[in-house]
C-alpha cells in the first residue's frame, strides 16, 4: 500500500534521540522519523519497526562508529556499558529497507548518547560506512520534494549526488537549502544542537549497585551484543 | 475463520494487567483482552497469543516506553530487574497481527507494573511510537460498534482519527464517550484507576537472597533481554 | 493418519504429573495423557511430543499461571528454581496443537509441582489465559463420548460450552458426570487430590550446593527461561 | 536408498554406552546401533546420525526419565552435572526418525550412565513416554526377521504388540525368545549386564578443579541444557 | 561445477592438524584437505568450508571421540579447555558433505591436538562412529585412482572396503599401498608421525590468568560447546 | 543490478583497517573496500554489508589464521579479548559473496590489529586457507583491468593465477605491477605500511575495571565467540 508519513513539523525532533529522514516510496518521497531511546541495561540493542536487513546493518554501522569514537564525541563510556539501545522507525506495520537511512539513522542514535536534539528543521538521506564515509543514494528529487512538503528548512544528502540536485528545476527546490557531506565527521555539529539538554555524564550515570550486577551476571557488559529483534 | 472475542464484562479488568483493545476483523470490529502478568524472575519477557511481528513489537515499544520513565511513573526498578512479565492476548488458537493495539499493550503493562486496574468500563485502539506519539490506526467505525455492543461506556481513539468518528451517524454513537489521545504520556491518569491496589514498591520487593541469586548468574538483570515467543 | 491414544485406566495417573485430556480428532474425540516431570536442574522448560505452537504456549500460560500464584498453591518456590521441568504428550510420533487442552496442562503442571495426583476418574478441556479465566472450545460432543467410552466418571468442561451439552441426548451421557469451570482457581480442589504423596517441601528441596551451583553460574535461575524443544 | 545396518555381532556392545535396535525400511527391517559417549563437561547434549524430531525426542524423553530417577538407578549426580553426553547412530548419511527407538535410546544411555553392558545378544523396539510407559510400535514382522538373520538371541517388544508375535508363523520365529515390556522400569535387569564395568561413582568422579569450573562459569549446570545438533 | 582440489604434495601436511581425505564426485575422484588449528580460547568449535550436516557431525564425531579418550592419546585436558578448535575444508566456495570425511577428520584433529603432524604420503577415507569404528565408504576405485595421480604412497580405506579394492585390475593400483582400518583406535600409530613437533603439555599450556579468565566467564569451559558454522 | 564500487582513490585506506579488493561482476571487474573497526568489548564479530555464506567464513579464516599467529604479528592478545571487531562491505544493498575476497579480508584485518595502514596504491584477491596457503581465483582479467581503470599501482594474485595473467596482452597491462603470493605469511610486509600509526600495545591497552568487568561476566573472554549478523 501507499507509505503514509507524518509531517507535523511540531511534533518532530522535541527530544533527544529522533532524527528525520527521507523516504523514497513508489508513490513519491516521504518523511520518516528515527527514533532512538535509552534505558538502564547492559549494552542490548532492540531495533524494531519492520526494519529490513539493510537497514539493520546501517543501525550496527552507526553504533560501531560511535563506539570507535565515544571519547571525541563526548560520549560516556557508561552509556554504552550500562543502558540498553532501541531504535524504532515508525509506522509499525510498513516493512522498510535500503541503507539510505544511515544517515538519519546515526544522527538519532548520537543525539541520544550526547543528549543533543537534532535540529528540528533538518532532514537528511545517505549511505554510511564503517570507516565514516557517506555514500550516494537514490530518489533524491523525490526526497528533496517531500522535504519541502514537510516544511523541511534544510536538507543534508551525500556529496555525490550533488549531481542529481542540479538536474532539479531551481523553482522546485526553492529556498530549501541543501547541503552535502562527503564524510561522517561534521555530522555532529552540523545536524545535533550544540548544547546538550542534559550533561551526558550525568544522564548516563548508574548507581555502583547497578554497575555491580552488570559485571556479575552474564549482561555481556560493554557492547551492543544481543540484537533482539521481534522478527 | 470469524474472530469471536469475549465481551462478558463481568469478567473484564478485575485485577491489574488486563486492558480492553479494540480489534477489526473482515467480519467487523470486536474488542479484545490484552493480559499481563509478572512472576519472580530476572527481567525476561514472554509473549503468547500467536502474536504477528508487529504486534510483539508493539509490546516491545510500550516496555521501552515504561523502562525509560520509570521514575517517573512510580515503577519500582525492580520490576523490570528481579521479575518476568509475560504478554498473552487470547484466544489462543487466533493469529493476530497489527499496530493497532499499541495503546493497550501499553496500558496493560502499564497497568500490571503499577497495580493501578484499567477502568472496567474503557477500551482503546492506537498504534504506539518509541518517543510517545500516538499514531491513527483503521477500523475505526467497526471498532466504534463493537464497543457498543460490548457495553464499553468510553473509548480511546488516536487524535487523528478524529475525522473518522465524525463520518460516523451519531445515533450509532449514541451516549458512547469518545476521548483522543496524541501523544502516550496522559495515558496513565485517564486509563488507570488512580490507587494502586497494592503499593507497588511493596509489589515488586524481593528477599536478597533473590537478588543475589539473579546477580550471581547471568540472568541478563535489568531488561527484558530474552523473549521466548513459543513460535 | 487416525490418532490412537490408550485409555488403560490402570495406566493412568497413578502418580503425580499426569492428567487425562480430550482431544478432538478427524475420526472422533480420544482421550490423551499429559505428562510432566522434573528433575533437579535449573528451572529450565522442555517440551516434547510434537506439540505446535498453540499448545505450547498453553503450556507457558499454565507456568505463568502457577508461577504468579505460588504461595496460595503450597508450591515452594525452589521449585521453579532449582528444577528443570518436562512436559510430553504421547504418542511421540502424531502431531498436536489446538488450545484446548490448557485446562489438561494447567492440572498436569500443578500435580506435579504440588505433588498431588489427579484423581484417576477424570478427564478435562479448556482453553487457558493468563489471568485466569476457562474459555469454550471445540468437539465437546465427540469428547464426551471418548470420555465414557474410556471409562472416565467425570469430566470438566468449560462453562460456556454448557449449552453444547445441552444438545447431547441424555442418554448418550449416561452417568457420566459433568462440571463446568469458567475460571482456573478452583482446578486444584476439583481435580487433584487433597493429599500430596508426598510434602512438596520436603521433594523440592535440594542441597546448598546444588543452589549455590545454580547461582554461581548463568543458570537463569528461577524460571522456565528456555524452552528447548527438539524441533 | 536402501537403508543397510551392519550386524557384526562380534562388534556390538562390547563397551557400556551401545544398544542395538529394530528398524522398519521399505525393504525390509534391519537392526541399527544406538552409541553414547561420555566425556568431562556441564552436561551438554549433542545428537548426531541425522537424527527427525521424534527420534530427538526420544532421547530427551530416555534422559529426563533417567535423571528423574538417577538415585535408584545407582547414577551419580555428577554424571548429568560435570559430563557431556553424546548420542550418536550410524550410518550418519542416512536419515531415521520415528518413536520405536525409544526403548533403545534408553537402555544406550543408561548403560553409559550405570556402565553397565547392554547383554550383547539382545535386540528391542518400542516407544517410551516421560512417565514410564512402553508403547506399541509398527513393523513387528520384519523387526524381528531382521533380528533372527542378525544372529539376536532375545528381542524385547512392547506388551501391546504381543498380538502382532502371535500372527507371525512359530517357524519364522524359531528359537528367537520374545519378551514384553508395558512399563520401562524393569529394562535395567532385564537388558543390562549386572555388573558394571567400573564403578560408575569412580567413573564420573571429577577433580575439584573441574567442579569449580563449571560451577564458575555458565556452564548450566546440571542439566542436558543445550542440544547442540549439527542441523 | 567440477569439482578440483590441488593435489601440491610439497604444500601437504607440513604442520600438524592438516590430513589428505579422498572425496568422490560425478567427475571422478580426487584428493582434498582437512586443516584443523587452535587458538587461546575457551573450547568452542568453529567450522568452515561449506561443509554439509552428515560432514559436519563426523567432526563433531571426531572431536567427542578424542575428548573421551584424551588421557590415553596425550593430549593434555587444557587443549579442550582453554583453546578453540577451528576446522576447514578449501575450497571455501565447493559445497562438501558426507560421512566418508570421518577418518581424515579424526586424523586431522588428533594432529593438532597431539602435536604430532599426518604423515606426508598419506590419504584416508572411512566414516566413523561414536564407540569406534571405521564403516565402508563409496567412490573407493575413483579414490584410488585420485590417491595415485597426486602422488600419495599409501591409502587406508575401511576394511569392509577390501571386497571393492580386488574388483580394481592390479595394474591400475600398481605400487600404491593399501592398509585397511575395521577400528579407528590405531589411527593414530598408523597415521601420524610417531614424535610430536611439540611436545603437547608445552603447547596447550595457558597462563592462570587466562584460566582464571575462561572460568570466571560463561566460557561453557571445557567442551565444544558452540559451533559457530558462518552458514 | 549493475554492481559499482567507487573508487575514489584518495578515500581510499587512510587508516588503519582498510583494504582493497578485486570484485568479479556480470558486469566487468570492480574494486571493493574491506572495512574493519574495532571498539571496547569482549572479543565478538560483527559482519554487515550483506554478505554470503562463503565470504563471512573467509573472515572466520582470518581471524583464526591471525588468532593462531598472534605473537610473530606483534598483535597484543588483549585485542582479541577486550575488543569486538566489526568486518563491513559497501555498498550495504548489494549482496556479496564467493571466497576471492580472502587476501583483502585478511588484509584488513591485520591492519586494524597490526595497526599498520594497507598501503594506498594496493589492491588484492585471492582465496585463503586456516594453514596459510592462497587460492586461485577466477575473473583474474576483468579484476586487472578494474585495477588499472581505479588507479592502482600493484595487485596481488594468486600464484596459481600466473598463468591467467600470462593472457592476457601486455599494453592492457601496461605499468600495473603485479605480485603473486602462494602462501599468506609475506602480506604483512608485502601489504602492510612498515611503521603502526600507533604502538598497537598502547593502543588495545584497556583499564583493569574493563578487564574485570569482561571476566566477570560471560563475555566469552578470549575470542571472536558470537557473530550477530544482521541477518
Ligand atoms: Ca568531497
Ligand atoms: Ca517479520
Ligand atoms: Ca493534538
Ligand atoms: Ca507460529
Ligand atoms: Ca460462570
Ligand atoms: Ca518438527
Ligand atoms: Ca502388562
Ligand atoms: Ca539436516
Ligand atoms: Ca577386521
Ligand atoms: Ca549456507
Ligand atoms: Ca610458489
Ligand atoms: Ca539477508
Amino acid at each position: 500500500g501507499k507509505r503514509k508519513f507524518f509531517s507535523d513539523v511540531a511534533e518532530r525532533t522535541t527530544v533527544p534521540g529522533v532524527a528525520t529522514g527521507l523516504a523514497w516510496t513508489p508513490y513519491g518521497g516521504d518523511i520518516l522519523f528515527i527514533e532512538a531511546s535509552v534505558s538502564r541495561g547492559s549494552g542490548k540493542l532492540h531495533i524494531t519497526g519492520q526494519l529490513g536487513d539493510v537497514m539493520k546493518e546501517s543501525a550496527m554501522l552507526a553504533i560501531s562508529y560511535l563506539r570507535a569514537r565515544y571519547e571525541e564525541l563526548n560520549i560516556p563510556e557508561e552509556a554504552f556499558k550500562y543502558w540498553d539501545l532501541h531504535i524504532h522507525v515508525p509506522q509499525g506495520a510498513v516493512p522498510k529497507d535500503g541503507p539510505s537511512a544511515g544517515v538519519a539513522l546515526l544522527s538519532a542514535v548520537a543525539s541520544i548518547f550526547t543528549q543533543r536534539k537534532v535540529k528540528g528543521t533538518l532532514a537528511m538521506t545517505g549511505e554510511i560506512t564503517l570507516r565514516g564515509l557517506v555514500l550516494p543514494v537514490g530518489g533524491i528529487k523525490e526526497k528533496v520534494l517531500a522535504a519541502k512538503r514537510a516544511g523541511i528548512e534544510k536538507v543534508f544528502l551525500p556529496q555525490k549526488n550533488e549531481k542529481d540536485v542540479e538536474e532539479i528545476e531551481k523553482d522546485v527546490i526553492g529556498n530549501l537549502q541543501v547541503e552535502y557531506l562527503d564524510r561522517m565527521e561534521p555530522i555532529l555539529d552540523l545536524i545535533l544542537e550544540d548544547k546538550p539538554v542534559q550533561d551526558p555524564k550525568e544522564f548516563f550515570k548508574v548507581p555502583d549497585s547497578h554497575k555491580n550486577q552488570v559485571s556479575g551476571n552474564n549482561a555481556k557488559s560493554d557492547s551492543t551484543q544481543e540484537v533482539t529483534v521481534m522478527d
